[in-house]
């Protein structure tokens, strides 16, 4: 393939069209966890949508953190979050994508209804999606305001996980690939994986191995 | 595959083996971007590291949000960002996937030199890595500690970005699949993507169609 590059300043970058912009700045930061993240309001309507933007925070205790904009689509997962204290988050896979994605648009309705998903309840307060394989149940710890952009990051614990005991290593590594569990790039471009080498402890006496 | 459950508490979480929860809630966590980050030091001791705790914070201005430990293994990363304010995320591809990897242990000297990286200077002040297809050069924005688990957020701002031309569509979608960007589950185990599709913007009128 030609490599040749493209270069782009904090000026030009700023001077882009707004939705090539959010395309373009979307993809650069590399591919990103897919996930259903489902929440109840205080009436008892259920919600689900697809989100991108969760990341791992820490393990001890088992911290994600989950960035919003107040005014985005995400605004009733937010609402619901702050008001009841409690979401899930489900990983996507491809037989459920088309419905996944579609969960994203302006619905009346729970579009759990709306797009053909299904709701699942265990002793966590939140909805779960069935057709998941991977599930955590999440407790609301902390909100951060970002006034640089005025995002919101929201840190959750997770509380419950519920995950095929086939997938999971003696070393307690899950093989999410082997579940099906999806990764997107840019806003809107779904990818499967493909495994190349899980290598041991970087060492500066010898040439990682495979593990 | 046998999909019966294995389901874990917050109290069972909180009872594993260190290793083993760190492997565990690494990967339920879902895919993560991978970057190699490299800063230089006020003495001029470039550095470079394999991440995978970056996440998209906003397009406009171009965001980015990082997660550090105040002492994990990078520290000298975290100390070069705050005294020079800049660092560079580089994109990982499998030709060097094996000296990013290592670029993580614990080196006396550059890890450049150490790894067989290559070092490259345009105006930015932070070094890039040259065997990258897709690099970004940064301007520390802002530090938001975490009390919960001792955690710093790094948030930077794009303040240059190169890549090739070709994988830039029309709308500013960069295909980073094509310019062979991997993507990491867990801690250590490295993926190649495999595009299922790129649907439309989600509508309640339709269902999604390939773009």
């Amino acid at each position: 393939m030609d490599m040749a590059d493209k270069r782009f300043s904090s000026k030009s970058i700023s001077l882009l069209d707004r939705q090539y912009r959010a395309n373009l700045i979307n993809s650069v930061t590399g591919f990103k966890s897919l996930c259903l993240i489902a929440t109840i309001s205080p009436n008892g309507i259920s919600n689900v949508t697809p989100f991108s933007q969760v990341f791992h925070l820490g393990a001890d205790p088992p911290l994600i953190g989950l960035v919003s904009r107040p005014l985005d689509v995400v605004r009733h997962t937010l609402e619901n979050i702050l008001a009841t204290r409690h979401f899930t988050l489900n990983h996507v896979h491809e037989t459920f994508l088309e419905k996944a994605h579609q969960a994203a648009a302006k619905w009346e309705i729970s579009e759990f209804t709306a797009c053909g998903l299904t709701e699942e309840f265990t002793s966590h307060p939140a909805p779960y999606v069935k057709e998941s394989f991977i599930k955590m149940g999440l407790k609301f710890r902390e909100r951060i305001d970002i006034p640089l952009n005025r995002t919101v990051l929201i840190v959750g614990e997770i509380v419950e996980l519920i995950l095929p005991k086939k997938i999971i290593g003696k070393d307690g590594y899950a093989d999410i690939e082997k579940a099906g569990t999806l990764t997107v790039s840019g806003l809107d471009c779904y990818h499967k994986t493909d495994k190349i080498v899980r290598y041991s402890h970087p060492s500066t006496n010898e040439k990682p191995s495979a593990v």
